[in-house]
């Protein structure tokens, strides 16, 4: 439990020659979530930060809307084939009065439209599910501050990042401090992890926050912003066709390609603050 | 149906100042896969080649092991707002005999083995049910033609990804040789698309084939090539701990890190045909 990296042996091959050397490889191992002790979910996760990435699982798939919603969350005996407990199944009491999920999480995410499946669908559930409509929320941020971020990510990464094999999230506030990092094999694991740490300090809705992944944006992370009610998620690569629509539809900010001093503004262009010379010109 | 990019307005803010152009994302879209009219899974995923992903998904889950075992797959009618079909479910049809999948293929997955949740459990579920247990396959390759394969898989690509947003996945033979290619915003589902394509070419048990991925090897990944028999798998980046013990486990050859002239070969490095002189050293 805990164990975020491993070590094992390699044979690693260059145009020198061959060697045998140890590396070091990122830990990945399965997690159920129980609700009141019924399974609901197994993801593919690095062990750690788990109550938050229950809470935060919880939260983006609309079971719970605040902290107060879980009474407990604790780790069920579960013992592996030496027989010590592997921590990998966490059990989450909801408080009295929430409601329990269905046990088809994915299935219940598509059928709350009355329409085929499609994006516009998949965008209808999300509007539907959000406790956290888009807002006058006040976050604007300059273009300046948003170049820091990937590098101010990848400095607090590296402290725990020898792998080259996880993904990182990170929340920033306005001012471009860093409020919480967290890493996982899974994207969306780390996207979890953080929101769910936000959820535990009573932050949520993140109506001042920027959230910022190492990777790729799917329709999945805007999903997970939006139902934690960040209004900006920027991403060191490349967004969806759905990914773009959904944020669009929920009135959030996205940002692409964010390297060096350059970023791609896919909607939301009004909350990067602008200098006047700077007022966009249609080419 | 079938468009793999979408085209959309960005503001793009570089130092030089900001300006409105067009940007071409890589289309997402959910896909609903049903087997016999019971719907199994939804997956967001880039559209076309979906009857490969399909076949791929059915195999790498263990329900079908030869094309023979479906007698035709087809889109169902899931009209989208506008009236027209979104081609986004996809019905299987399962040939007589062949058992139908479990409601739910992730629950099933972890309750075939008798201990806790843990990778021993994961590890213990995919030998159980791969229908192509480790052989003496006849694969060896030499680490020049491995340090080929990303240039090439990169070359094809290029035609596709205009978006810097897509996964890629090729299967490639002992000559370095490209046999198909596929990408998609999910690497699972490139992975799928490629399999299914081998699936239905009548490729399987891929015995002699290597797997290439454009990112990470996940567990996920080495369970997918497992189930489709193929006996090396390497990935641009890092694999994870699970993927290196599931490798090992099935006696299949994982590496990782491929880029340039270097590789780390993380098991089955006896597919590896070094030359005489470079037998590795042990530092």
């Amino acid at each position: 439990m805990g164990r975020i990296t491993v070590r094992r042996p390699v044979l690693r091959i260059t145009s020198e020659g061959t060697r045998q050397r140890p590396d070091t490889l990122a830990a990945e191992e399965p997690l159920e979530i129980r609700v009141d002790s019924h399974p609901l979910s197994v993801t593919m996760r690095t062990p750690g930060n788990d109550v938050e990435l229950a809470h935060g699982f919880l939260l983006t798939e609309s079971v719970i809307t605040t902290d107060a919603d879980v009474r407990a969350a604790r780790y069920c005996d579960s013992p592996g084939p030496d027989g010590r407990n592997t921590y990998n199944v966490l059990d989450v009491h909801l408080a009295p009065g929430v409601t329990p999920p269905d046990a088809s999480v994915e299935r219940n995410f598509y059928t709350t439209s009355s329409c085929g499946v499609c994006g516009k669908a998949a965008l209808d559930a999300v509007r539907l599910r959000t406790q956290h409509p888009p807002a006058d929320d006040p976050l604007t941020i300059t273009p300046e501050r948003l170049t820091e971020l990937p590098d101010r990510l990848r400095d607090a990464q590296r402290v725990f990042d020898s792998t080259g094999g996880l993904h990182a999230a990170g929340l920033f506030d306005a001012g471009g401090e860093l409020l919480a990092l967290r890493e996982d094999v899974g994207r969306h694991n780390a996207v979890d992890k953080v929101l769910g740490r936000a959820l535990l300090d009573g932050r949520v809705p993140l109506s001042e926050c920027v959230l910022m992944v190492s990777g790729r944006a799917s329709f999945e992370l805007v999903q997970k912003a939006a139902m934690a009610g960040v209004p900006m998620l920027t991403a060191v690569s490349a967004p969806s066709s759905l990914a773009v629509e959904l944020a669009e539809e929920q009135g959030m900010t996205l940002v692409g390609f964010l390297r060096g001093s350059t970023m791609n503004v896919y909607t939301g262009a009004e909350r990067v603050r602008l200098a006047e010379a700077e007022t966009p010109a249609r080419h």
